[in-house]
């Protein structure tokens, strides 16, 4: 990675962690509630969704301080969804980048509820937020709310579960990585945008764009599963074969997985060429999508 | 109850389910999802949440489909509370309303995305309504999250779970009571009276009304817990209890608990005398939350 990305990184993720910390500090609720909400939410992170919404704002405007609630909303939902899926009932899983995860920490009931009360926040923040007029906010939030909710990633989390140990299309894959992980993307493009004033045209390219990172991201995520490094990752690999779970390595060979990260890659590229704004951050924000280690 | 109580809360039951239905279908969605989401959404329910909302804007104003989307976002908050809380790791329930729960009928992955799953739509279509202006929809998912989220309804369902097994006072069981149920029937009634152009002053009366409501709801749930009829409920009679659970009755006896019922219904009509709209169906429900036998 580049020594420039890698500042433009660290730089964006202190603004997300600090929106993060104040939203989390203004809440007055139970302690058992917060503890177990803020446990998830400060586990760390590389905070890309939110990270990618301040790229796409900045691709036309420069304060940010405007697009933080839509930032810092996006990174709660991405934390509920996760709290959520490492449900005994879901994924089953005891670990997240290598600390216990919330059902382990604190209690089932406690996670269920944690998640629902941090789903339930990322509405409130937006809607509260005095930088953004009404408009704003109700384009916000209906935004949000289809990428994150039955039409979006839920949908994507059913579809996954349904393609559990069974086999499926490279087409079905991509129905359910666009759901499941696409969306939410969708929206950190899509809103970024549109708060930074991006005309008609331009957000439809960019949704092109937010596509196809959403195909590239998952591409990455299954090769490192077959390639990647435990400790790195902070969490096991190889637990898709061991799920008999449908994935590009599985589907095209690793060799064949990499070669369609890089037609997404370019595909990505013209869209941002289409929209115009191929100088922004957001295209090297793509290729580190594609290149992460962990 | 009065026979015009009967037929004002079937009318306004019919515009509720009708207005459920209607956004249920609407939902293009995985069918496992949509299911799983109508099967909770339709398993009856007597709509009070919703019905209140109406009754609140009704005091101000005559055409209800301004409100529809409100209270039908009100009652998908519900619905989605009680799958949530029927779950093994939380209350553990087989049985809702004579029918099966939802993870009984499905699986519990899918109960937990069914709830996730309402929950976020419960705002996409207050932020999607033409009938409402940009202000009123953020203003309307402002209360919503307030009442429903990490300060509201999930605060006391948390409050709720430490409180089981251990003897509380009557002043936390209001806490509690106030949190779990008594926030959402404040946003009902704040709703309702908002939209329908409610002044402030009246809105501060409203919300004093809504707090003694819930407080009577929740008196009526514990009394009928010990006195009422399974068949009617639908669900086995002495849960609390077996549960060990703080409830009114325990704590002033049957007889206590009818009396403190009795207060609240007083102060919920001299709330409504401030607010100067005692002539409102707002007292008929009142009295009817208190009254009711199922």
């Amino acid at each position: 990675m580049e020594r420039t990305m890698e500042m433009y990184l660290e730089e964006k993720k202190q603004f997300i962690d600090n929106a993060l910390k104040k939203y989390m500090q203004a809440l007055q609720v139970p302690p058992a509630l917060k503890q177990s909400m803020t446990y998830s939410v400060e586990a760390g992170g590389k905070r890309l969704r939110p990270i990618l919404l301040l790229a796409s704002y900045e691709a036309f405007q420069k304060d940010i301080t405007v697009a933080l609630s839509s930032a810092a909303a996006l990174e709660m939902i991405h934390t509920y969804s996760l709290i959520h899926d490492d449900l005994p009932a879901m994924d089953d899983d005891d670990y997240r980048r290598g600390k216990l995860t919330n059902h382990k920490a604190f209690s089932e009931a406690t996670a269920v509820l944690a998640g629902d009360a941090l789903l339930t926040y990322s509405f409130e923040i937006i809607s509260k937020d005095d930088k953004l007029t009404a408009v704003q906010k109700a384009e916000l939030i209906a935004l949000l709310a289809e990428s994150s909710g039955p039409k979006g990633m839920v949908a994507g989390q059913i579809l996954d579960m349904e393609a559990e140990d069974k086999a499926i299309t490279l087409q079905e894959l991509e129905r359910v990585h666009t759901l499941k992980t696409g969306e939410l993307l969708r929206y950190a493009v899509y809103a970024g945008a549109y708060l930074g004033g991006a005309t008609e045209k331009q957000l439809h390219a960019l949704q092109l764009f937010a596509s196809y990172l959403g195909l590239i991201f998952q591409v990455q995520d299954d090769i490192l599963d077959v390639t990647g490094d435990e400790l790195k990752l902070g969490k096991p690999v190889g637990s898709d074969a061991l799920n008999l779970k449908s994935t590009y390595p599985k589907l095209l060979g690793i060799d064949g997985a990499i070669e369609k990260k890089e037609q997404y890659l370019l595909k990505a590229k013209e869209s941002l060429q289409a929209a115009g704004i191929e100088n922004s951050n957001l295209m090297d924000l793509a290729i580190y999508f594609g290149q992460r280690d962990y």
